[in-house]
């Protein structure tokens, strides 16, 4: 099932086969996922969204492995199956051991519980919390 | 606003006072937030969550400060202005820098893009992802 | 603040203040709140949801206050604080007790945790749940 | 799979298919999708959603692509995967072609991105934008 | 497809058997759907989780089936499938009847048809709704 | 209130100033909205977004303001009220007319009650509706 063919290496322009083989050599495998092969109908958007994510992804002040995280998180809280499996795979790959996936899925299941119970209480901000008390 | 009454210290049963001691104790600071004096108004939840969160948030296979940014992500990725406000403050004062928060945001908004990018193409999970190939 | 203007009693057409005249009516209160008063810009809506929502909400196979307890439900689910706010409002006026407004709280709560559990580990819906084994 | 039996040319009622056959005719196919033989299973929820969707999708003031792309926009943000891949197909049986259906995917990715970037900064609404500076 | 291994009786851990068996006896099935197997993986948060649900899902002021009925609204709301095909199975085990169920799927569907439109207004919440006029 | 100081003309930097001045000569007005001076703390971010930005709302296969009202569309779906005002402003500014902010209010809304039933009647998607059936 896709909204938009699939496309495989065979079928690829050479613009998106160049994009294909860079995925392949920054991740160190072959195996191009069919996200990439579906997002292969756009190869503007496709060369855009690797190029982003290659620089997001990067080592900065967060590493890689929490960022992983991160990104699992928010596709749990989406409700995004697709990308749970994937950024989960990725995460594992990038050391992500049995412990800290039990903890990640802890402080999820926390963040949905106590954002449902802020959400129910309709309590406003404290001002504590406020960063821009003069411009704001 | 808020769709239960907000506890004021005075007004606080002692079971109450007793759990706003433990989180004045914990966090190191005086300041009890609105969100657990509107909690108060059911004692029950308010222990029980207030235990827990405890556990979950206390230094694991994932550090603290780690655990404050997926939070935060999923407070974000869940649309709730007070917890992302409240959840924000607890990673800063855990140590997130200024560098840091510019990349949690470029992550969550790149998991933004993609998930909905992912929905929007409709692509099965491949079989790769899977880790439950035989009983799942 | 609003998108759009809020309509007073003074400013309202004839047709619209008929509908806000059975809104009063069927609520036993002369308060309109200002989601009515906002919907008003576009009568066509405002009369097609009224019409609607007096038909959904009225007693049934489920009792009134059950279909309110799932509206807050549903509410917080879409982190709608007007929503929250309001339906909360309405379900006290139909005779929700604190008591039962802990345990709709700790209900949701819980739920919102088990569901960002089940997308976290991915897993297909068994079989045994199934309706529809012929034809779907 | 699903929570309800697929009702079946067959099995339906009188007055089931007598909306499957206005649902024929409106769309110029034989074909209804497997959503409608679920809702009838519940007669009067069918009738009153398919004379509602024929209003809300006719041509008006909008023409009736432009409120297929949204529809799909909307189904993206929600997580639905069959609504997205209905309204994908709706949307191309009413003309929109692949250059389109990759503007569409870009504006909903960068708009899921911006909307997590506010909600991340958790900026107050901007007084300029108010439309009820009097009443609201 | 699941993100963990499916953990079978014959896998499981003493513990982890131990709090299958008190699931079967609780539901009075010898049936354990795959999420409680899923979630095996991190016996911790099974055994935290069942213990809570137990009590959370328990008689109270709101009956078990009130309460079942809530948690398919959540997970409707929240579009996560393997939670609405379970708890669907799960009020209907509890005595929800075809009728209420097409009254569930009303209310819902107007939840969430209000729920856009209160947004899209940005209307803010009425001072009437405040419980918390005082302190919050 | 926001998570990070709101940055003014006087304290922005001069490429942050450049960054203002290219949002001030596109748009056509002098007023740059909170949400830019608040992304203006991590001007990396600002730079790439703006960029991004205008390309995606560019007139191309899709007219500008059609783009803008599938914006207004995702953020009502997301539940970002900052997003909605300030997109429903743009679309105003683009042209869009009262009716047509009706007929979109009617359609989101119609959208967000058939995508909640859909999930909650869990069919799956209709072979037809399959752009993939050979790769995908």
């Amino acid at each position: 099932m896709a909204t938009v063919p699939i496309v495989s290496d065979e079928r690829a322009s050479a613009r998106v086969r160049g994009i294909f083989d860079d995925i392949r050599e920054t991740r160190g495998t072959d195996y191009i996922n069919d996200f990439w092969r579906a997002l292969a109908n756009h190869p503007d958007e496709l060369e855009r969204l690797w190029a982003q994510l290659k620089t997001t992804m990067a080592p900065g002040a967060l590493d890689p492995l929490t960022k992983e995280l991160l990104y699992v998180a928010v596709s749990i809280a989406n409700a995004c199956a697709y990308c749970v499996h994937s950024h989960t795979a990725a995460a594992r790959a990038k050391g992500m051991t049995d412990a800290q996936h039990g903890e990640l899925l802890e402080v999820v299941a926390m963040a949905q519980r106590t954002n449902a119970l802020v959400t129910a209480l309709g309590v406003p901000v404290d001002a504590v919390f406020d960063r821009a008390p003069d411009g704001g």
